[in-house]
């Protein structure tokens, strides 16, 4: 990302923005991000996301330096000091800079830093693969936070892009399926809409919760084979919704976008 | 860490030394890392830290952008530079700098920086506790690889912290013990000198091959009962050795420091 960047209260150029090298972040991948669609100038369910922010650096015992009016005045701010009227925020909180070793410091200085980026990812029908090289371990605490230890979504989305896929589904411990490296999966199965549970390591994702609560989406095991034999499917994040049209190079369903992609994408775009 | 840092090549005061806020060590724990010991002003086993950190970064497809000699020279200059005679060198490498979301940039520029400190770890006596907030996921390619997605490791660390312990010992899925949070286990149970096997999740440690070399330790299955059978056990690093007298408050062994962990540390602190 370019351009400007919210870095700990103070607006700085892109080739002015640098962190310290001892942040524990780029040491550990101490911390925790969110990523945020910006439409027609919004920026979509601020509240949520910071909530989620929030809930992971309790559990991570990270202090958050700023409460949640004013990083919603930084998100709104980046947004405007970059000219983005359709696009990305990020907003990342690392635990900040620390002494050598595992142990925290005692009084952290977090780092945040919002980036802003013009442009949303497609909404193209997607493919996708089972990854093999990497999985999500559901009892992990890890699983349910969106930490900056993301390597192994890294590594899934690597093994996607080398199969010529668009996404990696990761299973988890136990075979069923937890997740896309960037995305929830959902299915509609029979008379259900499904979705990964997070007991099996689904990240709690804010339009995942949206279409629990508005469409009667429903959190239930799943493995691959539910998928070839659903009717539909669709990957969902905060930046938009794909149809899922193959896995593992099978066509799902039609092979082609379907309503409950239209209706998950209309939850997708909506502030709230 | 303070003093000098080398950053790609050059020699930066700690102020000074800054990365790019879009590193991808920073934004997804993309990268690897490595902690080596300097005594009497030589780093101990450079050449198979190297070897790992190449092994790694082959793993994860992020090209080196130094070979061996120079990464070599860079860290006895950077032991120079700071006057380090007894101290600690940390080595990271990232992917470097890239676009907003999980897949790598094409042409990565990597990030490699290394710190120096004055001064090793204690090697007192410590006592640990089975983490329960964290485990090991010994299927992922991560529990092979030293990588800056180390929260896990970091919320172990706290987890011992917080119960007024010294280490955490990582369970695996299985619930057999996989690895310390910084540190390789070692149990004299029997005639037997055993560590926890790689495909339990134990990091490929440096020491621990050397133990296994040249002690004779054999990689076993363990589980937190065979630590309290055990009548010694210890915990290794790179940085040292220290004997694991307690786990979860009950004692091991006869409680004090014995001979397994004056051998171990003759290896720990030998060069070859």
């Amino acid at each position: 990302m370019s351009g400007k960047f919210w870095l700990n209260g103070r607006f700085v150029e892109g080739a002015q923005a640098r962190l310290d090298v001892a942040d524990r972040g780029f040491t550990l991948g101490d911390g925790l991000f969110e990523t945020l669609a910006v439409r027609n100038g919004k920026t979509l369910r601020v509240k949520a996301h910071l909530a989620r922010l929030g809930a992971g650096a309790r559990a991570l015992c990270i202090p958050v330096p700023y409460d949640d009016a004013a990083l919603g005045r930084a998100l709104s701010d980046t947004t405007r000091m970059n000219g983005v009227r359709d696009g990305v925020l990020r907003l990342t909180l690392s635990r900040g800079s620390g002494a050598r070793g595992l142990a925290p410091p005692e009084k952290p200085s977090p780092t945040v830093v919002i980036a802003a980026e013009a442009g949303l990812p497609p909404e193209t029908p997607a493919r996708a693969i089972v990854a093999r090289t990497a999985r999500r371990d559901e009892g992990s605490a890890l699983s349910r936070l969106k930490s900056l230890s993301y390597l192994e979504e890294v590594l899934a989305r690597m093994e996607a892009r080398d199969a010529g896929a668009d996404e990696a589904l990761l299973l988890n411990t136990q075979g069923r399926i937890a997740d896309g490296a960037a995305s929830t999966l959902f299915v509609h199965l029979g008379d259900w809409l499904l979705t990964p549970t997070i007991e099996d390591g689904a990240l709690p994702g804010i339009v995942r919760a949206a279409a629990i609560r508005e469409l009667g989406a429903v959190p239930r095991a799943l493995a691959p084979e539910d998928v070839h034999r659903a009717d539909e499917a669709v990957l969902v994040n905060s930046l938009g919704v794909r149809a899922l049209v193959a896995l593992d190079g099978r066509p799902i369903g039609s092979g082609k976008e379907g309503i409950w992609c239209a209706k998950l994408r209309e939850i997708a775009h909506a502030d709230e």
